[in-house]
């Protein structure tokens, strides 16, 4: 066994889809995967391209997004350390219907349709595994669908600043993007992004500068997000 | 084995889920599966209801919706014959996220979870089956999501009209909700909604009387769909 391939295998010996899964079976899997180093505003792949198989981010951040004939961009999400993207065109055999760029230096593994296919046929769990990753996938998606289309700009800046603090006393945290990209994200336009940033730092909600933010009222901000 | 059980097997042996099953099989699944009618308005159920399995539609059609604490309804999706609901909240074992509600006199299954993940460890192609539907309604929401957000109203109900047309050649066609339910699913209100189809009318591209619409001119509202 070479060694590319066994890094490889502790890469995949990670990823949660593959956690429960033998050395043997790390094997077979190992096989149809490659690993993938893009730089920070490298492309992925575009609308259109054939989707053979899906990407596992190890680390850095991948933006889906969707781009219209007159060049605005909706960012559909953006994809962490953990996370994966594409399992729902792989089991459909469609091409790519978002375009996937880097926003951070990232290493992926991609994992090819074929393996998958053969683990669904060897193993229950393992198709349950991805059952349960897709309607994770799914879950977010409606959520997302949800907050667009019923709470306002302020819920959704306010409640998006809260699930990012991270740890319960933490008051700071860093933008994981640029605020034209998170703008899409929270389906805002860049100005309505930084006039809500500006009303909540006036209500003496928070503080900014640049992409770092000091939560100063988590309560106060809490009652905005409307939870 | 009693007659509703040889009922049960017949409507499960039309859907496609589990249409390639042999007679043993579809016995299991029907173990688990409960018919279900629903008068034209009546609740399924609501947000915060346990899912503990899903539900396929055999006649009828029914509305996923969400409700904003004002009240105002956002419509996901208008589910008719031969298509499911609730697998990936059956999947994560989490409770509903939306409302369903009978927009018509519907018929539907209600097949449980623990015969789907038994018949999941016993065939690896009912896994395939299943990993594809869920996949084939992610799709689904991220060509709305695509839509709503860089597509015009106005393309979005040209889009919609031709959809929903179906044969090539037809030029009429009935609108299978309310005004209101349907600018809600086409994520517009009832009155920008109403306001597109006068436009369509008065460029003679469609004429309308209540629920009915004849197309006029598909060429020019193809145009207008950015086809």
């Amino acid at each position: 066994m070479d060694k590319a391939k066994i890094k490889v295998q502790d890469f995949l010996a990670r990823v949660p889809l593959f956690n429960s899964m033998g050395p043997e079976e790390l094997s077979r899997i190992a096989l149809g995967t490659t690993e993938l180093r893009v730089e920070r505003g490298g492309q992925i792949f575009q609308r259109g391209d054939p989707c053979v198989g899906f990407h596992q981010v190890l680390y850095g951040q991948v933006k889906l997004s969707f781009t219209s004939v007159s060049g605005v961009e909706k960012v559909i999400e953006l994809i962490g350390p953990g996370q994966s993207f594409g399992e729902a065109l792989m089991f459909m055999g469609s091409p790519y219907i978002v375009s996937a760029q880097a926003t951070e230096d990232t290493l992926l593994l991609h994992v090819s349709k074929p393996v998958i296919y053969r683990e669904i046929h060897h193993d229950a769990e393992f198709a349950c595994k991805m059952l349960a990753g897709l309607s994770q996938r799914m879950h977010s998606l409606m959520c997302d669908m949800e907050s667009y289309a019923l709470r306002s700009g302020t819920q959704r800046v306010a409640g998006y600043l809260l699930k990012e603090l991270g740890e319960p006393g933490d008051t700071e945290l860093t933008l994981p993007v640029t605020k034209a990209v998170l703008a899409s994200r929270l389906n805002l336009t860049p100005e309505h992004f930084s006039r809500i940033l500006a009303d909540l730092s006036t209500q003496r909600l928070i503080a900014f500068k640049g992409r770092r933010i000091n939560i100063l009222n988590a309560e106060a901000l809490r009652d905005h997000a409307g939870y």
